[in-house]
């Protein structure tokens, strides 16, 4: 009777052990299948912590760690999805697609000081070709043809001057997913261009800065027909937005661009240092200081609609607004 | 010996059975988490497929079938989701919110023949008041005072008259992120509202209408000043954007409505019945058919920037753009 016993409770103990081995490798099996998914897909990313919760998988920090290599999208993301509209992912830069405009929301890229200077390891935009994106469907893809004529810039968003460590970062930045009509002389290839290489300057000395860039449509008070007011309108405060859009798929011409810069402190658990530039898309006097765009983030978020740093309190950034760069270097290291 | 040999089989079978079920039980606690996720989350919703297909749950059709009664989301978006900014899920209605204009990008409805008629359940919009959605971050929230003094009505994207089952559904179609301004007289208040009405019919013919409803930002032609043309431009076919944004929060005036209506079939099988309208935001004779203002749905997509009916093919809708109403009843059963 004792042996029958003994036998019951190895069947018992055995039948627990196995039960919750069984348990605990199916667990593990799931949680090795979401992370893959959360570090492909944007939108199951964007809800991986509500995956997480709800599915009471005990929360692991491995995004950010171990795997962090095969999911360039999780750096770059770092500081939260602006918003949430067909959302692209591309080798070096995250976009959200705004299909009523043909143009971009925003642009997320992550700069490293290693690729954005000249390593003579044969990467150029020379080789590079604009072409529409096929994976976009088609009546909310804009074309060569939109810009020929047009008499605007094919404007990168995310610049290719930032993406020189492989030849295929630098051939998606494009993409016409990237690019947006753009003033050309006094903007695209001036003020805008200085701006570019002030951001890859931050990179070079900092090491690590994450840019969001995009387009605005600002509105404007209208200017009343003098006919008109003589009419019936008495309102002269009638606000408006109003931008010209270019060939046969209508892609927009934005009235201003954003970039919101956020540089990364090189002292471990220093803070960010965050600034931001709003630029009219029109000529600019070559005289300009870029720093005469210094914008506050509020106002391109009630613009454009977006929100930038979701979840970080505005405190947590090392400051903003240095009316020089000198400044920003004296304070921030 | 052999004594021994049965306790090592009977121990090795308990083993692996209860593994197994350990498995099969953990399988089982994830699906149903996920379940309940995808019910509640437009974004797990959204991506439903891609989890059940990345985690090899094998896919359980029951999210259509047992919860369907939690699951007001699945019913709503049964024909896929038009886009994907800022969803927001209400208790009979699902919208995108467009935070750049301060109008939902679409709201889509699934009315019933019971909810669109007076029922004496004393549900009324008498008792409901137009009120901000606090859910919205303040920078992008609509409220009452932008539209005070603006000259334009506060249009209902979702009717409320097409929500009369509950109280509470009838009142949300108050909050703003519903809200559009539209022109009262001659549009909101008569061909507009005509189109409401017509719905409602459908609906209580059918028993089964979805409807989608979005603002529209037409370009068009624009009109060249004369001394501008005597100047330097030369172009005259340049096309813009435009419209005028009322109020502190610049809520955005639409150029034109759109609704699309998919009428299901009372025979089991039989394909469902689509059709688009466009109008536009201004004052339309009273005289006019409603009929005169079907629309293409492509064109649509085109403008508004969306996709109707993702993942169906257009042929699988029964027909569309019959000129008149009889048509369509001789037609469609």
């Amino acid at each position: 009777m004792p042996f029958v016993e003994v036998g019951i409770t190895l069947l018992v103990l055995t039948g627990s052990c196995f039960f919750v081995l069984g348990a605990y490798y199916q667990h593990n099996d799931f949680l090795y299948k979401l992370h893959r998914l959360i570090q492909e897909d944007p939108y199951a990313f964007y809800i991986r912590e509500k995956l997480y919760d709800t599915l009471q998988l005990f929360n692991p920090n491995c995004l950010d760690q171990s795997d962090v290599s095969n999911s360039r999208m999780s750096q770059i993301m770092k500081y939260g999805f602006p918003g949430l509209d067909d959302i692209r992912v591309y080798s070096d830069f995250i976009l959200s697609y705004d299909r009523r405009n043909r143009v971009a929301h925003w642009v997320y890229e992550h700069l490293r000081a290693p690729c954005v200077k000249n390593t003579g390891n044969g990467v150029t935009s020379h080789k590079a070709n604009y072409q529409p994106d096929m994976s976009v469907p088609s009546n909310f893809r804009s074309v060569l043809t939109d810009y020929k004529n047009s008499g605007f810039d094919r404007g990168h968003l995310a610049a290719a001057g930032n993406h020189k460590c492989h030849q295929t970062h630098c051939n998606e930045t494009f993409y016409l997913t990237n690019i947006a009509p753009q003033v050309g002389r006094g903007f695209n290839q001036d003020a805008w261009n200085n701006l570019e290489i002030y951001v890859r300057e931050l990179t070079e000395n900092y090491g690590s800065v994450y840019v969001c860039t995009g387009p605005m449509y600002k509105p404007k008070r209208q200017l009343q027909d003098v006919t008109e007011v003589r009419n019936t309108r008495t309102k002269n405060d009638k606000w408006c937005v109003e931008y010209e859009v270019i060939g046969e798929n209508t892609v927009a011409v934005p009235t201003h661009f954003f970039k919101v810069i956020t540089v990364e402190s090189k002292l471990s658990g220093g803070s960010p240092y965050m600034e931001a530039y709003i630029m009219p898309n029109e000529p600019i006097s070559r005289n300009a200081n870029i720093r005469n765009f210094l914008a506050d983030i509020r106002e391109i978020e009630h613009i454009a609609g977006l929100q930038f740093f979701n979840g970080l309190r505005r405190s947590f950034f090392f400051g903003t607004n240095y009316t020089t760069t000198p400044e920003i270097y004296k304070n921030f290291a």
